[in-house]
């Protein structure tokens, strides 16, 4: 059932991260890589994200099991395109894209005879690059696939238990609902806090001196998610574009009330409001999705 | 110059934090405290937040050359009239809310015989409560006095060493300047952060469940925020109704336009943004005003 070689394209955060997992967890299993970028290449030797580095992708993938796509959603197609040739058929084709309808389309158009099985493990950091992976990234961390209806129970049996041998948890969802989903629990939020630190960057009548000495704040908080990785990030907006828009219109919706209540003075919606919001935080520590230490365990607390 | 008597009015967060701060840099300092709910006083005695905790804030009051108010600020001139009878002329009030034209004036209307020095350390959790606070909050923070024109400097410089004592950086600005820039660097991450999680939590299509299961994806930063202290933040929005209102106005524009590019599949506006919040989280961490680990630091990221 396991897969005794697993190809990794792309080598920044979450491909390099796959490898060193897979290193540390799957010692049987070997690993090929090939990133587009031979900086990338050469730093991924250095740091041994994966057992052997190829300089093209299509020597990368030439015994594999298991091919992993690690590149932004946008670049799925043609990264695809690139191993067609040398894929045996029946080979899993996968990979850690943040949107699932788009890129399960791409990838079956670029490689017909593979069995292509989407995957998003919902981890990160605002870090990108091959210097940015790191092995326990997938840990307790929920790992989404979005097989089309007719794939093989099999494959996908054997690629969920490679997740969690990472350490990851497995759902296994549609690909729509998964973009409906991730909507509103990261494209949102990634969003939003794009938005704000761009508008704090333009004001006249504050300076990015003081938007930066006064972060702490509240502001700090967004400035992370808007540090993330631009390509993958552009990408994900375009391709999950109705999802994003819907969810983006109840989020306004709700926004142009909490505005009205300021200007009415009504501090009971606002009360209510900020009453019902403690909760959701206090589940999500509760199931181990963040960090229970107050300020994300920032600095040191102790007295 | 320094203080050797400092009474606190309202053991939360914010006046628990300055207690301990206060006792471990300034052992020749005595601290009086006093908080209107009974349970918080009892909290306040065991943990010894003050030296001495009152029943009454008269009796908290009786010869402090320093009073902080750390109390929602929307309650911050009812809490002066409960100490006006019992106030020596010229004691120096000063307050932590985070809001300032509205609470100079309240706390000026209430206490006529006091000097009034209107402050706000940059700083907190989204916790609250009489266990929430520690001594080490205010380090290498913001703590921006707002006096206003005519106020003794004397008395200025006073109040800014002893919050230098407790570890913070002094700034000095124009009450209403200071609501404009923490409209931009708190009030409006708060409100947005709070408004996001309220979506949320109200959508049909996507349940609960899942977005505490997907969290990790960016949403659960959001939660921190919005776990926040629900009086405080509602009597915040309520006092600083029209920074809080033009900030959003611009925040607003800027959503409508990313939204515009998404519609209409303009990747570069969309790279050109992502990539330009970048350099604000760096000069943020550069700065100090944050973890400059990834994740800030959550969970463990050796491999």
């Amino acid at each position: 059932m396991s897969f005794s070689r697993v190809t990794i394209i792309g080598l920044g955060l979450l491909g390099g991260s796959v490898g060193l997992a897979v290193a540390e967890n799957l010692p049987d299993c070997r690993t090929s890589g090939y990133d587009a970028d031979p900086d990338v290449r050469q730093r991924a030797r250095e740091r041994g994200l994966v057992d052997e580095v190829f300089d093209s992708p299509a020597k990368a993938v030439a015994d594999a099991e298991l091919v992993i796509f690690c590149v932004p959603v946008g670049a799925m197609e043609q990264a695809g395109a690139q191993i067609s040739g040398a894929l045996r058929a029946g080979t899993i084709v996968s990979d850690v894209g943040s949107s699932k309808a788009a890129v399960g389309e791409a990838l079956r158009r670029a490689l017909p005879q593979a069995t292509v099985i989407p995957a998003h493990p919902v981890a990160g950091t605002e870090r990108s690059g091959p210097d940015a992976g790191f092995a326990h990234l997938f840990r307790h961390r929920w790992c989404i696939l979005t097989p089309a209806a007719g794939t093989d129970p099999q494959a996908v049996e054997r690629l969920s238990r490679f997740w969690r041998a990472l350490g990851a948890n497995i759902e296994i969802m549609d690909a729509a609902h998964h973009d409906l989903v991730l909507a509103v629990t990261s494209h949102i939020p990634h969003l939003i806090a794009y938005t704000i630190v761009g508008t704090a960057s333009d004001l006249e009548d504050v300076t990015r001196g003081e938007v930066i000495k006064y972060s702490a704040g509240g502001f700090r908080d967004f400035t992370r998610i808007a540090a993330s990785d631009p390509t993958m990030w552009r990408d994900v907006f375009l391709t999950n574009r109705e999802a994003v828009l819907e969810m983006l219109g109840r989020f306004t919706e709700d926004l142009t009330a909490l505005q009205r209540a300021i200007r009415n003075g009504d501090g009971k919606m606002l009360f209510d409001l900020f009453t019902r919001t403690r909760d959701i935080r206090r589940s999500i520590v509760e199931q181990g999705q963040d960090d229970a230490r107050p300020d994300f365990g920032r600095g040191d607390h102790e007295s």
